[in-house]
């Protein structure tokens, strides 16, 4: 090869080195024992899939989707997550396996960037899925598991805000007539764009009392106590149910001792259409972007021809970085520095010291001494009679 | 969604489900353990690459790399191997690093399939690269530390083939003019067709005596013994400097007490232009594949832009999973059933035991307990007053 090659990586793709690495897996591990703990299984799934069997499925919009062409010009994409590869297997490879499922995963996902913003393209994510219960306490289950993962990973301040997409639909309906102007509002929620949903709302024109009602979800945020408020603005069958479902699940929360960590928000959309039921996101305080989010899904096990209701979370391993203060653990590290004629000595104290379960780097060569940067080892064993100093 | 999602997967991807993950990052674990006390630190580059970039610099065939199109047309590759993209690294964000550099990874690589002969194309790797040190001692650390990898990880019975390309070139050059030639016969080794190989030898009419040096050549295998016989049948320098330097070797590696692994294979050829002088591959016994394979590679770095030598090997995680006999840690795993007025008794259990870090799940619904499949749990607490029996 002639021409020197680049350093180019495709948009949004990254290196990690040694020292983020180090806290990434010691989150990782942390995240898994406590997702073990709770009996979550492990599984795995491609990183490439058909386009047409999973990219569908997901939840990631479709222009956020990592697609590419295989060489046979079908249309694959990058995996964007990890819920409906697991569902697929739910419901092939795993058919015969009596529900519910407990699954968990660490993997890489996926989304296209299109611009230089330097978002990242791929980004690990850890989560379960709980597939096969339509229950409450599968929803409490999810939330005080999250609640455990961010505790165990070390993130000092956080919040888990609950919101349900059954009330936000049924005072949805009960208020606007037209479907697109439901949509349109419940865009705005996506996009937390609440200022653009006051504007849509008043250019509907509604009698007053309605577009009161429409303000006042923007405010159902809080504790247990805002239900009766929620209550109070809908009549809506629906909505009341997923008053009702919410009033279960603080009642689970409290049982799991974790509501103190729980925040409702009513007006929380995390997808356009996606979610079922209760979902929840996880914020640590002062960061603007969630550490973990989930929910109810009771669609989706359908589509691959197994439906049942399900629930479940994924945490991102980035936001996680950057919420959690990780300390290295100091283990020791030595540095065996040898003249050549005691090489068989070296390697002896480097083996024993290795059966001890020690970090041991061991050189002979005078050039790297020079180099040798001493401040990453905890003891330097001299073994060369003084030439290295 | 009206259309039921189907099951495929692209060729060559696959699920892997949690008994065999489980057994996966057990051994990623004790291979890691070991690398990291040999003092190599991890290290993550993308799964996606442009083809321009790594693509051309790796030692995988051409028509093997996982090759796709991206949304603008550039061709891109699934990673083939983490030597070319670490090489990147060390030339770009690590390039104010002292050498010698100490990496290790743990990744998926992947290989284009043309059939459906159920072959992998993508399947998990665990590396090392030992990047900046041209001397013996790096290839002897390297071979030592496969060997400690494999012991580790529970190989039982396995052997170290190490090979040279410098004296398999050196004594073809030395016997054969026409480059072609060689060529085809170093093809004939890397695909390991030893009837080929005669028979093309013999086609070549050479006096007597060079074929029967060419056949000696395909019996070199062995101890330090076939040193001698190696440096009979050739005058070549390149050759002769090549028996020197693994004479060093041997050397070295019986002063790392594991000569009793390895064997000198001196037709050995793993790549046909990447390696650059020891090279090798670990076997377990009665398995034809290899299980980690590795040598020096002085030429790639140069590429990059940062002219340096370097050695490394990787770990084929599937071959390590067959050779493997894997007893699985028989944790605790509790299941409480509950019935619905004592879940707060049953969520304090549940608290309890995993503060102790034992697994628990825990369950109210009646119709889970039909189906649960309760040989999976080493205890059952029943808080249902009976009703669950």
């Amino acid at each position: 090869m002639s021409k020197p090659l680049g350093f180019e990586k495709p948009l949004g793709m990254r290196d990690i080195l040694p020292d983020v690495l180090e806290k990434q897996r010691w989150l990782e591990h942390q995240v898994k024992a406590c997702m073990k703990q709770w009996g979550y299984r492990e599984i795995g799934t491609p990183t490439l899939e058909y386009y047409d069997t999973v990219g569908g499925a997901s939840a990631t919009l479709d222009n956020k989707l990592f697609k590419l062409l295989d060489s046979e010009g079908k249309t694959v994409v990058l995996r964007p997550d990890m819920t409906a590869p697991i569902a697929r297997v739910a419901s092939s490879l795993l058919k015969e396996e009596p529900l519910p499922l407990r699954l968990m995963y660490t993997a890489n996902v996926f989304r296209a960037q299109k611009n230089e913003a330097g978002r990242n393209a791929e980004f690990p994510q850890l989560g379960i899925e709980y597939i096969g219960s339509s229950s409450v306490d599968a929803d409490a289950e999810a939330i005080a598991l999250a609640v455990s993962v961010l505790k165990e990973a070390g993130v000092p301040v956080f919040k888990i805000a609950v919101g349900h997409i059954g009330f936000l639909e049924g005072l949805l309906e009960e208020i606007i007539e037209e479907k697109e102007d439901r949509e349109k509002l419940k865009e705005f929620l996506y996009h937390r764009d609440y200022v653009g949903f006051r504007h849509y709302a008043k250019g509907l024109a509604l009698p007053e009392k309605n577009e009161a009602r429409l303000y006042e979800l923007l405010k159902l945020r809080g504790g247990k106590e805002l239900l009766e408020r929620a209550e109070a603005i809908t009549v809506n069958g629906q909505a009341r149910k997923a008053v009702n479902n919410l009033r279960e699940l603080w009642e689970a929360l409290e049982a799991y001792r974790v509501e103190e960590y729980v925040l409702l928000d009513l007006n929380l959309l995390r997808s356009l259409d996606y979610y079922t039921g209760i979902l929840f996101e996880g914020y640590a305080a002062n960061q603007g972007f969630s550490i973990c989010a989930g929910g109810r899904y009771d669609g989706l096990m359908a589509q691959f021809g197994r439906p049942c209701p399900a629930t479940g979370f994924a945490v991102q391993m980035d936001s996680l970085l950057e919420a959690v203060d990780y300390q290295p653990v100091q283990n020791k590290k030595f540095l065996i520095l040898y003249h050549a004629n005691r090489r068989t000595e070296a390697l002896e104290r480097a083996r024993a010291l290795r059966v001890e379960k020690e970090a041991v780097v061991i050189t002979q060569r005078k050039e790297e001494w020079a180099q040798t940067d001493f401040s990453q080892y905890t003891e330097v064993i001299d073994l060369t009679g003084g030439e290295a100093t």
